[in-house]
């Protein structure tokens, strides 16, 4: 059939085309079938919608995003066929009824849900049959090569490559800057590729934008740590392992959190950058996606079990997810509180997390005393000095000061009721409050926690302080702060509202 | 956050909106989201898609039927917050991890499906999820009972309401179009509503309108069984379970046939016509949904137990589904063939399963001699009278003969090579030539298989002949014929391309 094209003001993601009703019956096609759209010699599959409205008989409705893909625009005519479904579909069926798959299968599959061949149904297929029927560790093993294979890599001559990552769910968990700087100050390689926060206030790739620009390439990265040792970019930014963004968005969408894509996605990007040794942080709590110290070990076998089938050298943390690492929550907060720390060699929770994965993973790369040396570069200053020269690398402000990071100038804070210790700090709450101040997008929003769980507090002394850009979104933080509860001080108060003030 | 309107060129079947990327950010809303839109007093909620180009800052994109159902122009400024998403997400969450659903929240889930609250990802992860963990049979009642009370009902104040309906997957099977005058002309009622085909060549409402209208209101086939018995109108033009037309379309992407939709759909339907008899057809062969008998026994003892939970009481008739019931395929040819029969009062497979039926429904309407009585009613003619007076009642010609019926212009015949038994039809190949013919859109197009199994077919006599209405049609269905190869004679010689012509 030969169709006048006809450009639609949309922009998807994904190659796909809108048939009128009548036409894509006349070719017995479905919404959701595929055709092959034949452009002089050149063919394309597109997914199919149909219209009685907006698309005549003898058009085809072409978003931007296929337009342009194609190489197509008003004045041309194009021939569709229907085709079958990718095969992919198939093998993502043949897990409904509880089979495995086969090596071959799972990398179809991961190939076509990065070249966006998949579409959402099928994605959201392909992770429901994995996470109810499960996955077994050969088939972990795959999907972790699969998703390293359909991306981009890095590798690098000479060196040893290093790298680690936590699992999430942690607030203010920033020790990978003190990590990077101090593995790299070592003299080992650390090509950090860091996440934007989904639903968190912040990601490390956030809080490091602060600083200097993390949009790299592949070529920059490998760039930058061949002259300075070690980088914190976006890994969005790169093609390492790319069904692994739209793996995590369907997640959020199903409210899924998978252990194997966890497992494989965290593997096959450190495969992508040419990692050797990594230490996998797990965080532990009830609000986490670890819950229990138990389940935290099971996780962690299967993970280096996973990895030594890769070829990865893995170590395991297991942390403290009960509260956030930082005191600070939001970009502009933790990297001002990232900052003072090495400025002022402090000795908080943030700095002991980063120099206990940096001497782990200088003792992988052969340094001995490892535990010493990480603890010697950082208070020598070292730390700091290597930091500022990978921010200097990504283009950022080597003269930076802590004291010189702007953060939110709305500000709200909320004081002791009365006097006791802190018993509990709910990681949900907080973080619902920094995103309602309006962290990730707004830098300088977020919160600062006063006094972490075990501190002595006494009445009227401020127990945090919310910072937001915008006084309607301070407005609804306060709100959210309200509501939630997000700091317990024991004793049998809970809240009182006096004089004009609210007190927690 | 306040937003002017822009409607785009586009319509939906659901709420929905776009916004800026920008803002929603500012709001923390991501892509699947939702909003609660605010318009007066009354508020909407819908999903969130984002865009960078479409819509500016500031604005808000609706599509035609959001822009409608929510009275909104370009002039309107509207309000917009986050929500959370339905409860009945959460629900089906649940069902993830193995566990059961209660009563309520299959209720709340099936009337969101019905609403369109529920999106497809969300559609699609309840059906996988039923599918994987499984359903047992209180769920199924319960989702019966959820699709009846979640659309229209039918009841009648006098008279035995009996019913019959297929599971489907055998091509020709409009038995019911027999059934249906006969049981109406003993004197019950019978208010049948049929399905379109989705992927077949043609559904019992498609050939039905090739002779009368299909497309009812409640009120009319209320109306018109009252004044002559019976009817056989398009469920989809009622309200009648309105899930589930959503959850079989959703299937059909999906590529599954869940056992339990199939059950509570069928049963929610007759529930919803105020049905109290109800006779199921379930054809068994390699080819259809049920494979075999022991399959189509088990199927049969849940759909019973299923019926009496919801107050119907249920006959099976399980059926030969290895060949198609007609020797016709296709709208127009299958109602010729139907009317033919009655015309000719043919002894064939069509009027016996129809008699059949009728007579098994006869005997639960409290009717004596029911097998005897079905069979004079249809030999003495006051069947195909019945018949005409429905097809009157439904606005169709009451003095159609089967010889006024149009049927493709277009033909090719398929002779068989050699002489032999036929041993093998595909119901399959078969309905993918009606299908590529133009079945069921185009009305005249379909198959006619002159020779059933079992048959004796000579050198050179028509095994099968295609009918379409356009040139390019019949080409593209005679390709499918080749390469499909839809009966299969005993024999050794496959196929012959000889003197110019072909020959199966």
């Amino acid at each position: 059939m030969k169709l006048s094209v006809k450009t639609l003001p949309l922009k998807t993601e994904r190659l796909s085309v809108v048939l009128n009703q009548d036409d894509a019956e006349d070719l017995g096609i479905l919404p959701g079938d595929r055709v092959k759209i034949l452009v002089g010699r050149e063919s394309f599959i597109a997914e199919v919608e149909t219209s009685t409205e907006i698309i005549k008989k003898g058009e085809i409705g072409l978003d931007t995003f296929t337009a342009e893909s194609c190489n197509l625009n008003e004045q041309c005519k194009v021939e569709i066929h229907p085709v079958e479904r990718p095969e992919s579909v198939e093998f993502i069926r043949k897990k409904f009824e509880g089979k495995k798959y086969k090596k071959d299968e799972m990398k179809k599959i991961v190939s076509d849900i990065a070249s966006n061949i998949l579409n959402d149904i099928e994605l959201a297929a392909f992770i429901l049959a994995n996470e109810i029927v499960g996955l077994d560790t050969d088939e972990i093993e795959w999907i972790t090569w699969s998703m390293y294979e359909s991306g981009e890599r890095i590798s690098f001559e000479r060196g040893n490559v290093v790298d680690s990552s936590s699992i999430g769910s942690v607030l203010g968990n920033r020790y990978a800057m003190v990590t990077v700087p101090t593995v790299a100050a070592a003299g080992l390689l650390i090509p950090k590729t860091a996440s934007r926060a989904i639903t968190s206030a912040s990601g490390t790739a956030d809080t490091m934008e602060v600083l200097a620009d993390v949009n790299l390439s592949v070529d920059e990265i490998k760039e930058i740590v061949e002259k300075v040792g070690g980088v914190i970019a976006w890994g969005g930014a790169t093609n390492i392992a790319p069904a692994d963004d739209k793996i995590l968005r369907m997640e959020h969408q199903l409210g899924i959190t998978s252990k194997a894509c966890l497992i494989s996605s965290l593997l096959a990007k450190k495969l992508g950058i040419g990692a050797k040794y990594v230490v996998v942080d797990i965080p532990i709590s009830e609000e986490a996606k670890i819950e229990n110290l138990d389940e935290g070990r099971n996780f962690a076998s299967l993970f280096v079990e996973v990895g030594r089938r890769v070829g990865l050298k893995l170590s395991i943390l297991i942390s403290d997810g009960t509260q956030p690492l930082c005191k600070a929550v939001g970009p502009a907060l933790e990297a001002r509180e990232v900052l003072r720390a090495m400025e002022n060699k402090e000795e908080n929770e943030l700095v002991e997390k980063g120099l206990e994965i940096a001497s782990m993973l200088m003792e992988y790369g052969g340094i001995e005393n490892s535990n010493a040396l990480a603890r010697k570069i950082f208070e020598s200053g070292k730390t700091l000095e290597k930091f500022k020269e990978i921010i200097a690398a990504q283009g950022g402000d080597e003269k930076i000061k802590s004291e010189d990071i702007p953060v939110g100038e709305k500000r709200y804070t909320v004081n002791a009721g009365r006097g006791g210790i802190i018993q509990k700090i709910s990681i949900k709450a907080i973080n619902e409050i920094a995103r309602a101040a309006g962290a990730p997008k707004d830098k300088g929003a977020g919160v600062y926690i006063h006094k972490k769980r075990g501190e002595v507090v006494k009445v009227g002394e401020p127990i945090l302080t919310i910072y937001a850009e915008k006084d309607w979104k301070l407005d609804k933080a306060i709100e959210v702060a309200r509501r939630e509860n997000p700091i317990i001080v024991s004793g049998v108060v809970i809240e009182k509202m006096h004089l004009g003030r609210w007190y927690l």
